[in-house]
């Protein structure tokens, strides 16, 4: 059994390594760029962590470790087309400092170096596991799709909003997961359940992501506190307060949500002020409580030996602390 | 042994069963609407008749066969975004007709509806076929970059826009007739030799295209003629017309290529003039005939028995004559 720092070293090891220096150059530096950047690298560790939960060699899953992260960073050069995001992770983005065409091919590109790497690395088992890492990818699809239409709609109901974080977010973390698990041949059974965990515990980190994106400290956090409340987006926490909100302060929100922003800081203050009255906090702490129970649950229920079950509880406080 | 028209009727089949009426609508849509403009289906009759070759039954290559006609109707989509093409296929393009995110995501989806399809048809193969097909969507992306550096370039040698059109184009159908070969159990090899003689194959169907763009008949070709020229892109055509010219209809020729186009009608006839003067039509006409010589010499050399041989020629010449 590895510690997680030790799984975290092999990965440090293993992305040190990682070269994009194919040709054409104007389609590999986009690549090695966006590799660059870094990032917490949680789908990795999940898939080394599923793998040594079940006896497996954490060494032998590292290619497939990797694909999952490729498979991550090409969504995320999509996504910010889509989004038109100016930045990731405080460097511009690749459709920005290159352009559009650029970061859709270099985007596909890493789409088919994440397929490369987990055939590299799945043999054994090929056909479960590739056809799980499919599967996801056209979920992940599905979710980013829900959350643009979700941009362009008044009303979105609460479960809709849960099944979008669930396809775009947490199937990945559950499918690294069980990745692992599969390459360490894990009994299905077992597979099945170490998924629905990882997949109650993408739900938690989502929602704490949401969570600390109004009321997180900036520094811990990474990036700037209210910019979903800036840009209008219909997170849990808007939801939730719009059902707990009376007329008045509902009617308010509506507005301050769909009117163009003049004073971003005023702006900020007068929602947390509705989230608050509303118990906003209270309620989402709830729910990524409720998920995270779920997740350890599962987890108990499996016959994970009794380290392994205490490793992934530390990797799951710590995704949701966002320390990692 | 199948007649090339009886794998076509098994196509006809499965592409009329085939449906894409998955959640969210927005995202499926557009597959519906792509794979309903039709084309000539040539990389799925590409894998049955490989698989034929090599006594394989076509029908179990059917999901394979699939898998490639989404995958090159993926690189449909986000090409048409990156060329900024306003028709494909006399209809609207996916970004045109709903949006650039709609293009981008429902793209991403075939490419992993490709898989899915792959994945259900190629279980006693998998690791040959995968890597074979991952490979090659990797090559596809790097012919396309190739096509977007050309598109800034004043000068382009004879050998990169080949092995540009090699990885854009012929790289594909060389994997998708490999592909049923391995279907079918051909010894490495056998497919080795298919591969090429698809490569090939590939090369004089792409020289074919881009003869045809400017000395086609309209009605036959399906597009209209001179288009190539209009947008300036510089095909084998134009580079041996740059080879073969005089210092003064090189010059005009470059002028051409790099000017606004004020009388399209009147710039494709002074193209042609020098194009003629260059005998850029009979060059192109010999590499045309090397390539598939070349393809018919490699299949003469495989253990496939005679009448699939005739049955391979007949779909090569059909390929060219762009009857198919």
């Amino acid at each position: 059994m590895y510690s997680l720092s030790a799984l975290e070293d092999l990965l440090n090891q293993a992305f040190g390594k990682l070269r994009f220096d194919g040709q054409p150059k104007e389609l590999y530096e986009p690549i090695e760029y966006t590799l660059g950047l870094g990032g917490k690298r949680i789908r990795p560790l999940l898939v080394l962590t599923g793998c040594d939960l079940f006896g497996g060699d954490p060494e032998k899953a590292i290619p497939v470790a990797i694909g999952m992260e490729l498979f991550h960073n090409f969504t995320l050069l999509h996504d910010d087309i889509m989004d038109q995001a100016p930045l990731r992770r405080g460097k511009e983005t690749v459709y920005k400092k290159w352009n559009t065409p650029s970061a859709i091919l270099s985007g596909d590109t890493l789409f088919a170096l994440a397929y490369e790497s987990i055939l590299r690395g799945g043999s054994p088992v090929y056909p479960d596991l590739l056809q799980l890492f499919t599967r996801t990818a056209r979920e992940v699809c599905e979710g980013q799709q829900m959350d643009l239409n979700f941009e362009r709609m008044q009303q979105i109901a609460i479960p809709d909003y849960l099944e979008m974080i669930r396809l775009k977010t947490a199937v990945l973390l559950a499918c690294s997961l069980k990745a692992g698990a599969l390459l360490a041949g894990a009994p299905s059974e077992e597979a099945r359940k170490i998924y629905a965990a990882g997949e109650n515990l993408g739900m938690a980190f989502q929602l704490q992501d949401d969570l600390l994106d109004t009321y997180g400290e900036e520094k811990k956090f990474g990036k700037e506190i209210g910019g979903d409340i800036i840009s209008g987006k219909k997170t849990y926490l808007y939801l939730s307060a719009m059902l707990g909100s009376g007329e008045e302060d509902a009617a308010a929100l509506t507005g301050y949500y769909r009117d163009a922003v003049t004073d971003p800081a005023d702006k900020i203050r007068k929602v947390k002020e509705i989230f608050d009255r509303a118990g906003v906090k209270e309620s989402t702490l709830n729910l990524i409580s409720d998920y995270f129970n779920d997740a350890l649950n599962l987890v108990r229920q499996t016959a994970v030996p009794e380290p392994g079950k205490m490793n992934l509880l530390e990797l799951a406080t710590r995704l949701i602390r966002r320390d990692v």
